[in-house]
C-alpha cells in the first residue's frame, strides 16, 4: 500500500520536486478524509501546488489518488528472510497487521482499499501495486524451493494470496478485526498447503510434484 | 451477504410488511446506488413507505442500511455437502464468485462490503451476518471430522477463513478478479491445511492432533 515518501528514484527536479509535494498531500487527505471527501482545491490547498498545475498533470481528485496509490510501488520493500517460508509468511502478515490496525498507521492504507470500491482508476492502481507487491513477495516461495521446503513450480503468488487473504478477510469482510495470533496462524496454513504440494501446476492437492 | 428476500420467518402483519418493503427497497437502492448516494427519501419513494415512519423505525439511512444488511442472517442458507471437506469448500468458494462476479447480482453484495468502510453500523451488521454465515459454514469441518478426513479440535471457522480469503483478497484488496479455478485452489490449500492439523489448537503445523 502506498505510504508517504520522502525521496524518489528519480533524481529531484522541480518538477519532481512538486510531483512528491502533490501526491504525498494526496495521501494525507486521503488517510485523513477517504476518497469521497478529496478534492482538487484541498490537494492544492495542502501541498502549496496550484490549482492549475494539479488540473493540468492529474486532471482530477481520482488522477491524483491514482498517482499517489501508485507510488507504493517505489517503496524500498522487501519481503522477509528468516530462514523458513512459514517465517516470512509470518513475517509478511504481522507487517500487515501492524500497517491496517495501528491507529495512525492504519488510515491510509484503509482509505487506498475503500478508494477502489469508489474509483475504477483507483482499482487499476491499487492492482498495480500489488502485482508490484507480490512479485517481491515470491522471494519467500522461491527460498523455500531452493531449500527444499516446497516441491518446484510451486506457485509464489498464490501462496502468499493464501497467507494473507485470512487477515483481509477478517479486517475488510467478516469485519472481526485481526490479531498477530490469527495472522500467524493463516502464514501456517499456508505454508503447510504448500510443502503438500497444493500449488504446483496440475497437482490436485497431493504431496507429489509432478515430474 | 444479503440479499432480497420475500418471504420471513415471522407472521407477516402489516408491521411485518411495512418492515420488507423498507428493508427490501434499502438493498436495491444500495446496489444500485451505494451507501453513500442513498437516502432516506429514496427509500420512501421506492418502498412506499412513509418517510416519517422509516425515521421513526430506523433512524437513518445508516440505521436501514444496517437492517437491511442483517436481513441475510433470515436467509435459509445451509453449506454444500458434497462428501469431502475439499468438496464442500470448493462449492462454499464457486457460490462466492458466482454471486460476487455476476452482472446484476454482485452490485449488491459488494455495496454492502464497501459500505461497511463507510459506516461503523454497517461494519457492525456485517460482522453480524458473518457470525451467522461462519456458524452455518462449520458443519462442513464437522462432518469431515466425523469422517476422519481431519483431526479433532480443528477450527472450524478458521478453515472457512483460510478456503474463501484468498477469493476475497484477489476481489477487493488485489483487484485482480477471481475464476471458479482460483477458488477451486484456495479451497484445496485449506483442506490440505486442515488435513495437515494446522488448524487443532496448540498444534504448530504438524499432521499429530494433540492428544
Amino acid at each position: 500500500m502506498a505510504t508517504e515518501i520522502s525521496g524518489t528514484r528519480r533524481p529531484g527536479g522541480r518538477t519532481e520536486r512538486t510531483r512528491l509535494a502533490a501526491l504525498n498531500a494526496t495521501l494525507e487527505l486521503l488517510g485523513e478524509r477517504g476518497y469521497a471527501e478529496l478534492t482538487v482545491e484541498a490537494v492544492a490547498e495542502r501541498s502549496g501546488v496550484h490549482k492549475t498545475t494539479l488540473y493540468r498533470r492529474w486532471e482530477s481528485a481520482e488522477g491524483l489518488v491514482a498517482a499517489a496509490l501508485l507510488m507504493g510501488t517505489e517503496q524500498e520493500w522487501t519481503a522477509p528472510d528468516t530462514g523458513s517460508l512459514e517465517g516470512d509468511l509470518r513475517g509478511i502478515n504481522l507487517e500487515l497487521v501492524h500497517y491496517f490496525t495501528s491507529p495512525g498507521e492504519r488510515e491510509l492504507p484503509t482509505a487506498s482499499i475503500s478508494a477502489a470500491f469508489l474509483s475504477d482508476r483507483a482499482a487499476d492502481a491499487l492492482r498495480e501495486f500489488y502485482v508490484d507487491r507480490h512479485a517481491r513477495s515470491a522471494a519467500v516461495v522461491d527460498r523455500a524451493v531452493e531449500r527444499g521446503e516446497v516441491p518446484p513450480g510451486t506457485d509464489a503468488v498464490e501462496v502468499v494470496r493464501v497467507a494473507c487473504g485470512p487477515v483481509f478477510y477478517r479486517l475488510f469482510v467478516s469485519r472481526e478485526g485481526v490479531t498477530p495470533e490469527d495472522a500467524d496462524l493463516a502464514a501456517k496454513a499456508a505454508a503447510a498447503a504448500a510443502k503438500a504440494g497444493v500449488f504446483t501446476a496440475g497437482s490436485a492437492g497431493t504431496a507429489v510434484p509432478p515430474a
